[in-house]
């Protein structure tokens, strides 16, 4: 039997044009199938009976401006609601939304369910370090995140590390200002203190901003307000960084330094891509879920699918639960 | 009468002698002149007897472990605690620190005094905005901001930007996640609330991590350890980027081509420098204080000397007291 991933096809800035054709990419060599939840007036003509690609009809969309466990517990037609029931009765085994990330983590709470001993499922971002990839958590999903909660994040954040990454031994640091271990708001002076007391964890005490990128640690714990912060000015500041660059160089006349340096950029922007994944996946739920950029171009969305159907195909939630367990060493 | 600057000559990874250097290049063109604090068996040799620096002795140093506001009230005649008294008693007409930063702020709060409706002092960062200088605020300075707070950094923010960077009507927005209006966590969402009804400000809603360098809007508004967590981030990744990009480049035989990207590289490195201001303001306070880089060299620590006297010149905290002032328009 083949991965099936549910998507929500009208969640997303380039929703459902751009979510369909990212869906068609991704089932295009029959590694995994698609269940893509929306309207089907208008789903059908962009699907045009693609083998691989089921529509699963959906009345509704969550608006952006709405609260978003209201709006699940509200109305379980919404097509996100829909994607996630999908899950949970077994029709598919992992979850891909494009669309608002609040509303997807409530629907994966509310529906999917959560693994024992977590009260928030957190967003596991993969970054581009420079010795190996490094993982942001949480890289948005939560805010007002407790202590606690950033703990747990810590743990699922480091099984994760070992087992989609193959990191040995991974090691994790607190998100937060100045070098020196505890130093912070009130949240992470007591985050600080159950991470150092955690013997599971190779605690490393406090990492920076400036550090996102450089294999200083491979588990970068945060709440989703001051992660989602640091990975967005990450990826604004490479953007601008490489923007300017390239106007420095299209100033000059069409030189081999200028078709070089193009090059170079090319490769080091390929590298600091965040479509490298298409999305993050949601820890702690029962199931797979990915949330994919809002902005996210076909491209995106195939590869989140990919990269849900990885985690499907490993066992990704059981292998988290059975690490993270309270009193799992 | 010039302009005299107190430094704490014992504060920052390079002290003393990095700071000593960078008063030295300060001072050369007799511009200013400097209070130079610290214990004079050590800073005398570094100086020789260089005209336009005065030691000013002080018996101890802030250790950064320490409760920054406890040690202040503790301990008078720690370096720190010494050059804002100079600053309060007139000696000085302003401050620059590139040590402890809450031990900084608490000195600048506790001895030299806040303007008046000010709660907490705010670190200003300059960036390298595409079109112009954006403001930063807090950069780091405050942790467990209230959403009063943030209120007051707008104000003085805008305020800032009109006045020491020539900006007029300046815009302003508050740093969150996603781009819808009031998202965020409770105390964003309560800023939101309070920006929005202040008719003296050009709010214009939520901005992004990304939109650090983009120039979205002239002033950024934030907590300081979300604020800190997104600069440090910005000039990491930027950091990163020229970093991978160098090394494409140098695998590379030396060519005209690797030759004109060093030199593309090197022009956007200097742009995006957070030396080029040396440090930040500390807005709010009753004089001028500059909060260096920790890991200020003597160039930097020198900018910080010129930027605190181009304050003082300007003349800034009274000026952004007579715009700040409850019912000013």
């Amino acid at each position: 039997m083949g991965v099936v991933i549910a998507v929500d096809a009208m969640g997303g800035d380039g929703a459902p044009e751009d979510v369909v054709a990212g869906v068609r990419m991704a089932v295009e060599d029959g590694s995994l199938a698609v269940l893509l939840v929306g309207d089907p007036a208008v789903l059908k003509p962009l699907v045009a009976h693609q083998p691989g690609i089921e529509i699963v009809p959906a009345a509704t969309v969550v608006p952006q401006t709405a609260d978003p466990a209201e709006a699940i517990r509200s109305d379980p037609r919404c097509s996100i609601a829909v994607a996630a029931q999908a899950v949970r009765s077994g029709a598919a085994d992992g979850l891909v939304s494009a669309g608002h990330s609040g509303a997807t983590l409530a629907a994966v709470t509310l529906i999917i369910g959560r693994q024992r001993g977590v009260s928030r499922p957190a967003l596991a971002a993969v970054l581009p370090g420079a010795l190996r990839p490094t993982v942001l958590i949480d890289a948005g999903a939560n805010l007002d995140s407790t202590p606690e909660q950033l703990h747990a994040q810590a743990r699922l954040g480091t099984a994760f590390a070992l087992e989609l990454l193959g990191i040995e031994q991974p090691t994790c640091g607190l998100l937060t200002i100045g070098e020196e271990s505890g130093k912070g708001d009130l949240r992470t002076k007591a985050a600080h203190a159950l991470l150092l007391a955690d013997a599971t964890l190779a605690y490393r005490g406090s990492v920076e901003g400036r550090d996102l990128l450089t294999s200083k640690v491979d588990v970068i714990v945060s709440d989703g307000f001051a992660g989602n912060i640091a990975l967005k000015a990450t990826e604004g500041a490479a953007r601008e960084a490489f923007r300017r660059l390239r106007e420095q160089v299209t100033g000059a006349p069409a030189t081999l330094a200028g078709l070089q340096l193009h090059t170079a950029l090319g490769r080091v922007r390929a590298d600091l891509d965040p479509d490298t994944y298409g999305g993050a996946h949601l820890l702690g739920a029962e199931a797979v879920a990915i949330i994919a950029h809002g902005e996210a171009r076909p491209h995106g969305i195939a590869q989140a699918c990919r990269y849900a159907a990885a985690g499907v195909r490993l066992g990704l939630p059981a292998r988290l639960a059975a690490r993270t367990a309270v009193g799992s060493p």
